[in-house]
């Protein structure tokens, strides 16, 4: 049975709140994801929230019973709050109908087979959450196998990544790992290491990618340091005429895997 | 002689801080943009600021100097002032090393020559900031003639929008125009509009594009809206395998612009 709290000042809409920090969340193993389409998302991927707050207008929603029901099912708890409280939760003026607190997930490199997909992005020292959401969103609609992550990049599980992912956090398997533990991990099986760099004028597509192929995007600014660079079995650029000398990170990386999947999908 | 201001309280900083707003923006027709590397685009595009603040330590940097000499040769006024309000005036902790305040531009539909560029990208009603200056640099890349925003777009000016641009604001033009004055326009003269659109099942690698390509991305939740569809010569979609319908509104249109861009390069 749902209970229902109104009061900004209970302890459990504080801690919750407080998820929005990266510290919190490490101490807790939980994290934020607001909207019925992302819950929704998360739902059908197997991803069941530990809270989950809603409003007695969105309860009248039809894919909302579905969440309540999956909710309490699993041990979890349901609650009927206000739109004011939701709007703390998520930090967004108009923050959607159900807001889900969610146990954190970590992949290990591992436990990745990489045979089950043709396609891995791989992302280092990547800063904007909003382009880690992204590249999971383009991962999810390229077939990727998962988003590894090297070295220090910002947290997937930030209320920023989250939504910008728009659920493929959910659908896309993110492992995290530090460059010395990826590199000898990807050359214990097949597959190519393809960078995207600027230092190059190999052509995008020019070469005739095999599966797996594993896309590493470099740092925003800085694109990757030289000892990636030089373990990469190739090196290419996207061409740019104008006076910029970068795409943004996000972009490049999905004009690149569009590339890859392309190759692919025409033989 | 630049001047100097220390004081948060000195009512130009206040004034400029409050370009941060579309109001005071519509009001000054002036908006802030930050960062060497911005700036030093801008100038390399004719595009000079009427105020230009800096700190004593990056006057000592050799890209600051042509922007004072610019600003002061253009009639502006090119002012020292410490870190701390840098930061205030961009809104960003570590707001690099200069801030400028530049007179808005606008671009008339009808001074726009068609015939110089293959590639035109065109929004409707897009909300999100990243997602405009994002696009504004991938059409740097992709050689287009320019970004014409249609109806209830998010300001190309703001300070976020400027930012996601990296400086493209200043060399890719943005026009700025209601869907009737738009079509008609278009219509005036030879082109095609091609639609990213997830109501069809038109592979976006199928078509052989001419020159010059308008190619359309409507709202990042929405689509574009029906009669918009109808007015397309063509509705492309990008396929996608995984459990979400749609990319980010700025993926989605560099994935389409390097399709379109290569087919151009290749034949």
């Amino acid at each position: 049975m749902p209970r229902e709290i109104t009061a900004y000042s209970n302890p459990l809409i504080k801690r919750m709140r407080n998820l929005r920090d990266k510290r919190h969340r490490r101490e807790e193993g939980l994290f934020l994801a607001e909207g019925l389409r992302i819950l929704t998302e998360a739902r059908e991927a197997g991803r069941i929230p530990d809270y989950l707050f809603y409003t007695a207008e969105s309860a009248r929603h039809p894919l909302v019973a579905p969440l309540v029901a999956a909710t309490e099912a699993q041990g979890g708890e349901a609650i009927e709050t206000n739109a004011d409280i939701l709007s703390k939760l998520s930090g967004k003026d108009n923050p959607g109908s159900v807001v889900g607190v969610y146990p954190e997930f970590a992949l290990e490199l591992s436990a990745i087979d990489r045979s089950t997909a043709p396609i891995w992005l791989v992302a280092e020292r990547l800063r904007d959450p909003g382009n880690l959401g992204t590249i999971l969103r383009t991962g999810d609609a390229v077939g990727a196998g998962g988003l590894i992550l090297l070295d220090d990049c910002v947290d997937p599980f930030s209320v920023e990544a989250v939504r910008a992912s728009m659920g493929a956090l959910f659908t896309v398997p993110v492992a995290r790992a530090r460059w010395e533990e990826f590199e000898p991990w990807l050359r214990a099986g097949p597959g190519q290491l393809v960078g995207l760099s600027l230092d190059t004028s190999h052509d995008y597509q020019a070469p005739r990618y095999a599966a797996p192929t594993f896309l590493l995007t470099g740092n925003e600014a800085q694109g990757m340091p030289p000892h990636m660079e030089q373990a990469c079995d190739l090196l290419v650029k996207i061409p740019m005429l104008g006076k910029a000398d970068s795409l943004n990170a996000a972009v490049a990386t999905a004009v690149m895997a569009y590339e890859v999947r392309n190759q692919f999908r025409h033989g």
